[in-house]
């Protein structure tokens, strides 16, 4: 291929970008148009693809984690031959387009993972990397390597800045990823100008001492590009950094290297003046030239042949491994193996009481054989989680089949790899901190949510009854900030009945998110919360215990404070009140049932209503209307042991009483 | 001194922490134990403190950043002379007491922040570096040095392995904050078990990349300690890290170098034991020796010592400087400068429209010069957040008194520096990035709330009228996950003059943090916003617009839904609605007032209540009430134009106007 060829297609990339970006009057052309030559290399020479099946199991992972240069996966996809006409370049940003200003996975075919969060990106490959990993260690066999894929991404200095991209970066070098290959756009550049006013790290010195491979390149020599890219495949131990000396805006007259590039259109008369630099013709637009675009589409029939040979390659598993095969293609479907929940644990009030999350690692190891891809852990605090499989090994380098994943100390990148777990295929993931560090992997949680992921989280010590620790460790605000996020289910279930099933109904729920919010201290088991889970925790509340008589006040609880409710309605029953206690484990289950459910768990007629939940109100005015109230904290909690923060915060069955009491004119 | 008496010393600490775990049955003994050499060291041979006074500005700040080791601290505090009796000690845990189970501030006197959630205490300490700098920088003078001190910290594996750690790490390479010192726990133990099963980094060669200094010390070598930080100290270039090579629960015959001796009691029989072992009257709790009381206790006469030398010079420094003085002065006691706010602009609705963000930065480069020590930036979106003060230079090592911070996309980081610039104190610090990317720095915005610190988020870009970006950039949830934390102050302004009397109310609150929630678009100015502040925002929420017959609708709207509301108003007129619209900026604020202001403001009779807000509905129950509804967001937004989500969504005021018409049965 000509040198000449190499330039046209390069300049394709890069003038659909400035086009694309001047039409929308909006965007971000630098960073497309000083990637186009690596991103070219890559994609023509390197990723292994499908563009006719962007599911294709065994592709190549490519993340574009700078995702405000998304004119330049908008390219590539298009010009390769994605589903995704040029007519959808040029309504980029535009409402119905499938070209919206950040990649959103699951709009364009072949975006991999929503980006633009800076370093979520970055730490979603270490996930997807992982998977591949896991799997292939699990699944192939000699002769039949299923997976066998390098997870790509490009990386922006904002990215590195990132603290989750120091986590991830560090457990990826830990686990000897060593096929992931980042390119790492060093362009000197972000938005307040030049990198030099906060960015000076050694980032070179920074990724050898997490363990990587880290070689440097001009951005703009391929065969150097090439050979740094074949050097990375070639390093199988540690995952590699390619440090692309790069320039923002790269051809355009007055705005390479400049901050006003990052995140405006070029204008008119600047694409002009660039193109002209380029030897491209000044007054086109959207210009595709067929010597350029046929360099490209070679990929759509290279993939099919890949793509064929592979198939070819797991239909000759399947004959041989039929049991692993039928499962990879259950999980493939996004479906779970049939018969998942059989072991599911039934737990009997005469067992004694137990913590929820106690019972959830009960769950877990009950149901961890059924489920030979539900892979997870804490970061760093299994034991107090109890998320670890005991029957299997840990995910170490040496031993990549293992199911019990070690974070450590890194919420952030947690929540980011679960997302690339689960964006990858294949695995059931799940992970593990304090309700309370929820907040340390906030932003991981809500792209899951937007982007329909089934994760579950393991989210424990769930309340100010966790005693001692004090206030940094105990969550107030949390079920509330959660139940904020929308397509996020939180389950805070009420005892270890319930926690099976919220457990079920997590990974069930293939379209979103869970979490399930639950407790340090033991808890009594119900004998009611044994029920059919689809009429117990899948609907998000129900009828625990009703009066015998009439019914008088609703006392709506979650998870630890259910016990309280009924222990209030017997004292309530002895004043001659009837009482009905209804558990409420999930609000946006609960919502989603039909008003007539709703209505017959919360009957309109009765108004006098007390939610209690250990943690602010705020929301459950929704429930128990103005003329009804709320036993909750709006303020931060305090060290002490749990017994005494009861009394202190006035959650006793007493005050319970006094307050249905109260809301009936009977104080 | 005999290596006996340091040894008694040492032991004392070490006997102190693992007695009172003990008898509060939790809490964490290896951590003190282990450490308690290294710690005695600085505290009794560099720490410059006074225990009579734990507020002189100018002591040296230690930062126990592992703060589940709150024993050592709590030891070290009582042994020195602080104003924590031993009975204290014995209360560890407890209700009421001032040792609760991580360090907190404000409770606790010489506790210079709260720490427990990991990585904070890190960053912590480099906000006050950074303070101290700046400080130094503006105030100091020829033959005054009115700030210089060290800062110094204990950091732990856990620290370490949080990406905030990273990223204040990278930021205090970058400034050459050479008079931080941290003390690293290299105990190679954290809560799963060794630290290799995930944190195998090189933290050395990291921290080295990081542009700081690094020396190796063995953690029971007291002359090898005393030396690190000697020479820690003499680096004044760089910040330091002394990596001391430490064993988790030294000195515990069975569980030292164990997982098991971080998190829980070790036992009255190995506490005997390790008693024995360390020479330790075996029975004896809570013992301090008299010899070990009167080495530690030196620290009073030699900190009242210090304290006066540098009052004489303060004092001097007065004589010359008295303007400066006075400022610190009243700074010192948390108050603001007389007049400040003289310069406040006034904003006319003949300027035309303005967004609240470019009103902001209007804002502070009015009062700039009033406050010399508002010192703030943005994490890498200052032209964005319009957080730069024009006329000031950057905060960089050259330029230590430049008031401009670049904080690097370092959300994380960035909150917690400002936390530890307002605990530094002298300072009004302020930070902004896109309120999406609050999500990012959530963990500190809860402990500035926890801590009552004095800290000013710009949080632009706050709605999905953001357009274009999309989804990923598009606040949804946020004002609701916000409002949920306890002393968090949420103000979300409609206008330029509400922006203002935003500004206002925030930096007059010097015992919590606010949130200023502002536009990205324009918006018209109101000519009713201009009136007296402590009338309006200072009230959370206010009358904007009244009907001038009867009362028949409340339209209650904040921020750019304002206007939408008052568009509504109008069009409702023409059919005969009597129409009130209430500007509703902080819900905060509004609670905190007088039920007689609140339900003049939402008179209770009226009950057609419409709430407008372009974010979930979270919580507007409480003011629209059942009767009422909620015009608001449930879900993701989307990327298009502005104008084209407006449509979409139904923020017109005609759906207003349905949407009233339809709450008072006249559809």
């Amino acid at each position: 291929m000509s040198v000449n060829l190499d330039q046209l297609c390069i300049n394709t990339i890069r003038t659909l970008a400035m086009d694309g970006v001047q039409k929308a009057k909006s965007g971000h052309p630098g960073m497309p148009m000083g990637m186009a030559d690596v991103a070219y290399v890559l994609w023509t020479r390197f990723l292994r693809h499908n563009p006719g099946n962007p599911a294709w199991p065994d592709r190549d992972r490519f993340v574009l984690s700078a995702g405000h240069g998304s004119m330049l996966l908008y390219s590539l996809l298009h010009l390769t031959g994605y589903d995704l006409p040029l007519e959808e370049l040029k309504n980029f940003r535009q409402w119905g387009s499938r070209t919206p200003g950040h990649p959103e996975y699951g709009l364009t075919p072949g975006v991999e993972t929503t980006t633009g969060p800076l370093g979520q990106g970055f730490a979603n490959g270490v996930g997807m990397a992982l998977a591949e990993r896991f799997l292939a260690a699990t699944f192939n066999r000699p002769g039949f390597p299923i997976f066998d894929h390098y997870t790509y991404a490009i990386v922006s200095d904002g990215d590195l800045m990132e603290g989750v991209s120091h986590e991830a970066a560090s457990l990826a070098g830990h686990l000897k990823l060593g096929k992931l290959v980042y390119l790492y756009d060093d362009n000197e550049i972000s938005i307040e100008g030049s990198t030099d006013i906060t960015f000076t790290e050694d980032v070179s010195a920074r990724f050898r001492a997490y363990g990587w491979h880290v070689q440097e390149v001009d951005g703009y020599d391929l065969g150097g590009i090439e050979a740094a890219i074949r050097a990375a495949q070639e390093e199988t131990e540690r995952p590699s950094l390619i440090v692309c000396h790069a320039h923002i805006a790269y051809g355009s007259p007055n705005k390479q290297d400049t901050a006003g590039a990052h995140g405006a259109p070029l204008g008119e008369e600047e694409i002009r003046l660039t193109k002209e630099a380029l030897g491209w013709p000044a007054e086109a637009h959207f210009l595709v030239p067929d010597e350029a675009l046929a360099v490209f589409r070679q990929a759509v029939e290279r993939g099919q042949q890949g793509e064929a040979q592979w198939r070819e390659v797991f239909e000759r598993y399947r004959a041989v491994y039929t049991k692993e095969a039928a499962l990879l293609d259950a999980l493939w479907a996004g479906e779970l193996p049939a018969g998942w929940g059989d072991k599911m644990p039934v737990f009997n009030p005469a067992d004694g009481p137990l913590a929820t999350r106690k019972a959830s690692g009960a769950v877990l190891n009950s149901i961890a054989s059924a489920l030979p891809t539900l892979v997870g852990g804490s970061a760093d605090l299994a034991p107090s989680n109890a998320t670890l499989l005991r029957d299997y090994e840990d995910f170490q380098s040496e031993t990549a089949a293992g199911r019990n994943l070690r974070f450590g100390v890194r919420e952030h990148a947690m929540g980011s790899i679960l997302n690339g777990m689960a964006l990858h295929g294949g695995l059931l993931p799940y992970g593990g901190t304090f309700l309370v560090f929820s907040d340390y992997m906030r932003p991981p949680v809500r792209l899951a949510a937007l982007m329909d992921l089934p994760v579950v989280y393991v989210w424990t010590h769930d309340s100010v009854w966790i005693g001692e620790d004090g206030p940094t460790h105990q969550p107030i605000e949390h079920l509330a900030a959660l139940r904020a996020i929308p397509n996020l289910v939180v389950i805070r279930p009420a005892d270890a009945n319930e926690t099976a099933s919220a457990w079920r109904a997590a990974l069930e729920r293939r379209d979103g998110p869970t979490a399930l919010v639950l407790t340090r201290q033991k808890l009594p088991i119900l004998s009611e919360s044994a029920r059919d889970p689809a009429e117990t925790v899948a609907r998000g509340a129900y009828v625990l215990a009703d009066s015998s008589g009439t019914l008088d006040v609703l006392l709506i609880a979650s998870g630890s404070e259910v016990h309280l409710a009924l222990e209030a309605r017997e004292l309530l029953a002895e004043k001659g009140v009837g009482v009905r206690v209804v558990s409420m484990p999930s609000w946006e289950l609960f919502d989603a049932q039909p008003e007539s459910y709703r209505e017959m768990v919360l009957p309109p007629e009765v108004t006098a209503r007390l939610g209690i939940e250990a943690g602010v109100t705020q929301g459950w005015g929704k429930y128990v209307g103005w003329d009804g109230d709320v036993i909750g904290l709006d303020c931060f909690g305090a060290s002490a042991p749990y017994k005494v923060l009861t009394e202190k915060f006035g959650f006793t069955a007493q005050a319970v009483v006094e307050q249905a009491l109260r809301l009936l004119g009977r104080e």
